[in-house]
């Protein structure tokens, strides 16, 4: 911690974050819960009962998260019956599916200063790197960088490569493309970075540095280089295996990530399962303690 | 209302609104009169009288709706006369029907400041979901809810899926669009929405969640959960037959709605017809107090 | 005056205007001088000695009209010296007529505080109801709107149907698009609007309740009543014949039109001949005076 | 002076520049150096020390020039050395030739208080009359012309026809564009104007009223009428013929312009020799002196 | 320095930068390491330690370097422990590869005012001249060029040719585009411009003027000319051939620029092979000691 260059406030919170919840031990498990925007109310239809958001704020305080990440809305109407119980990592943009994604940009909905006034212990930001929107796209972070900065509120950056010239680049989840949005958040500022999983089989496209043979762990080893000094947090991504997910976890960790971001794969089973599974990541996270 | 995470300044309209007019039972019905705008004086021709704004106010009042939605232009022109007799709900943004809706938008014309020095009990904005233009809709709506906050002043969002995106993944009715709309317009912070009745039965071009049979109720059912502790209101749309607004209020009142924000419905027919019509909705109001 | 829902300092310059000049009854008759900048220089080349604004500001107080509109920069540099003589409406935006019209915008030249600094009684604004512009047509008209009413500024808006969708539907002087026209005025908070006499002719496009047949008297009878409290004056246009021009300044006025807004016909004659031309036209003024 | 409607600071700058500098007789010439931007260096290559700045500001001095035009850049780093000396005009917008012209726009470098800050007794912007990009061009003007309102600087305006709408209609030398170009700096406010000579001869495209045969003559003279009070230099263009350049001077002055502005004309040639066109102009000039 | 017309604040820090720094004799040498952003992690798998920031830094103090260059979020996360050993120069904008380059626009990540927070002894802006997006490219500049006089800071332009305008006129590195970029940079007020040695050989499309024969030093000639009093810094580009490296520093500093700016062509081989490439470049430098 001491080594991030964080600024005291910025310091403050991420240190509550990392050692005040979840395992207390420096890593990190958060429950992100804005999918009602990004995708729409389909994703509760596996389970119907997350649709609520005071189910989901509820099992964020059972599974031990470090915390719970909402939009705007859901914070000021649901998050003051749980105040305190769980951090609150105030989601600054989203945007729902229903257009094209080729100029992807995901627009602001809440401001740093809301989530000072909420109480909340980190912000959000999707960065959608590669868009053709980038110039708007980096403007708005821009601004929220700023913010984070002068409120010392730890930013959390959603690093996705999307839009058209992404997909013709090796796709969203290539190791090249990865790899490169850990790199951006890092060189911008970020103090935590949200990424998926790297893919270093999608090589369509890809300049030729990625184009050679790289196991899933030395991507996500260079992954985890690339962000330097931001924090490292891997993303579930849909639903798959739990098997799956729990190598992805294990690799990650292994590589150095500071911890998981995981949503649906959690809330999208049934209740006593989602908390199953919780303690079994748990165990993996608490055998890659951070550093203290 | 104590649940709804409302500042005290939205607390005090909303309950002069829902509990000081109308039924008085927490049950909301609204007479929409932005047409003249959004649709232009065609609307009028069925009832010549009521292009005159004097004429429709009066109705509001002698029909004990619980508020009368006026742009800024009318508000200023016509509501001092009757201040106070009903609350004024100011509608921020709207726009003609003459360009193509491919990519909607409604632009602001009133602010929320305005809305506080007419003595306005709620504003109201329309929120395209689903638009190509979400950027900037979004980035429009960001710094009215922020001044509704602010201000304590209820946010109303006509929560309505546009645009060529939408038209290509069901349409402005279907069941998936209503129920995304309920939705973001929960996430992103309105006190109240109003949607259109959802058509489940309209599932070209719709996920497959949404793709299955589906009765009316169960749609409105759902679309009534997703918006969650957003209070959800079922609007009236094109004239129809009196049986299909009755069943359909019916349904909506049935499913948790807290109200109706019927217009055309309403004043596009002859002054006596209006009060017995309305009387037959206030009926069905009566029969779903809301929680108190 | 007392009905129209003015604040104070709008009541005081719309009261001088209508009451304190012209033919002092509360009847308006304004002489537009902005077609340098819309048309260009073209329009003098019929009476070259229109060209200089100091004759045309002289013809204005000689005429008895009601005031002269100009832009910013004729009214700095050629105001002074008539200051007080006729009443100054400032022209806030306007466009030369080079490029196309197909998204026609009319951008802002000067600010409501410029038109008190000179002294103006009241602003004009070119709104182009129906334009593909219409976002940002409506964002800068409302910056001016509030403006206005924060500075008890009268605000005249031309209420123009333009651009290619208007084109589709009717075209900008069919019934449909000129009454829609004067609504959207009124839905916005024009204090006065001036309009182009409809064609209930032009029926191609235009929507049902307009693709019947209505006599001129009927049109503007019509489209008076959608300005409802908004005081409506009838363009001038493109130079014709004298007789079609008085019939259309006599059922305007006996529709309950406020006034006149002529330009072209009056100052693209010989002197004297424009001063004939304004006193015939006086004289039906004289027959509809306002309400007091 | 005293009729031109002009406040006290512009009053005072423009009579030193017009008064206390070059012939001192009310007239104007100006030596503009902004090509190294709008043509970038290939204009020096005729006269290479004209690529120095010290060059250029000693010729202005030499030959006793109303003023010099700077770019920001160039007035930072080069005119301090001769503060006082020549008065200074900042250019305050300016574009490369590199990308196309169909949507001209010159965007902003500078602003007037950056010129008070340098002691600057004018400042000029380029107004593309006619381009597509009007509103924004128009949006930037009008900001610039409040400034100088504000802080009592004298506004000089390029107004050049550019554009693909003007191509289109006659060209951007027509005599219909000059013409326009003048009559729209002078509605929206400039002090000063800065045409090219028009060429009556062009008339592919233009409305009727130009396209009859019309002398140079006749054609300098309307346009000296259209900027009315708005004083009118006349451009140098590209570097012609001595004896072609000094016409235009004679027939320009004639018409009742204040002055010239000549660069490449006059610093594209030996150093001696730019001296003795400077004086055959300054001839022309002593003869057509300003109303004082 | 006397003679640059730069204010206090600015020649404080770049006096700093030039003498208190690597040779103390006036020249430049900085190492640029934002490729990270630019190009993307691709360019450090030939050194894979370059990875690392605190390699970097480390090189540039090891290497007797002017300054380091830096994004803001590099900055903040590794220059806190190497803080005041090597002048920082914060890189104000940037972009990603992916998207397309037709209509190049870098956006702002850091302002000025961060630079100064920092300690930092010079700014660093990337201006794509000739892009079609040149409007919004200069508006951002604008600000920025404003701040950094504001507050007395350094600012070095990247002066790139970029955008398909210029690869239709004899590309990025042509001695056309290189000498107007450099010509651009001094007209806007860069006080240090970085360019590409220019290719006088690439004359596909180019002006006549530069369509001629000129060697690779009448070109750098001409471009430190075209610079004027604006320091030239010459760019490494691409790591190629040690003694085409040499040579391009040498001919760049016999021409009169100030210095040179190499990075992948440092850090893209082993740590001890760097240090011997930077001594090299050193003696050159030492022999063209600025004027003190």
């Amino acid at each position: 911690m001491d080594e991030l260059g964080l600024n005291t406030g910025k310091k403050v919170r991420l240190r509550r974050v990392l050692y005040g919840h979840g395992l207390r031990n420096g890593t990190a498990f958060f429950l992100p819960y804005d999918q009602g925007l990004e995708h729409g109310p389909r994703d509760f239809f596996a389970n119907p009962v997350a649709g609520d958001p005071r189910y989901v704020v509820k099992l964020a305080i059972e599974g031990g998260f470090n915390g719970i990440v909402l939009q705007i809305g859901l914070a000021e109407k649901f998050y003051w019956d749980y105040a305190g119980e769980v951090p609150l990592v105030l989601k600054l943009n989203g945007k729902t599916e229903i257009p094209s994604d080729a100029e992807a940009l995901s627009p602001l909905h809440g401001s740093v200063a809301e989530a000072v006034r909420l109480g909340a212990d980190a912000v959000g930001y999707t960065l959608y790197v590669g868009t053709p929107a980038q110039e708007r796209d980096f403007a708005q972070y821009r601004r929220v960088r700023a913010d984070a900065q002068r409120l010392g509120m730890p930013l959390i950056v959603w690093a996705y490569p999307r839009g058209s010239a992404v997909e013709a680049k090796g796709g969203r989840d290539s190791f090249y493309a990865v790899d490169y949005a850990a790199r951006t958040a890092a060189e911008l500022g970020a103090d935590v970075v949200k990424v998926n999983f790297p893919h270093p089989e999608k090589t369509d496209g890809v300049p030729a540095t990625y184009a050679r043979e790289f196991t899933s762990r030395q991507a996500i080893d260079a992954v985890v280089r690339s962000a330097g000094r931001t924090l490292l947090l891997v993303s579930g991504g849909g639903k798959t295996s739990d098997e799956a997910m729990l190598n992805k976890a294990r690799e990650s960790m292994a590589a150095g990530a500071t911890g998981l971001i995981f949503g649906r794969n959690v809330w999208q089973r049934e209740h006593d399962e989602s908390l199953r599974f919780v303690a079994a990541l748990r165990e993996i996270l608490a055998e890659h303690p951070g550093p203290g």
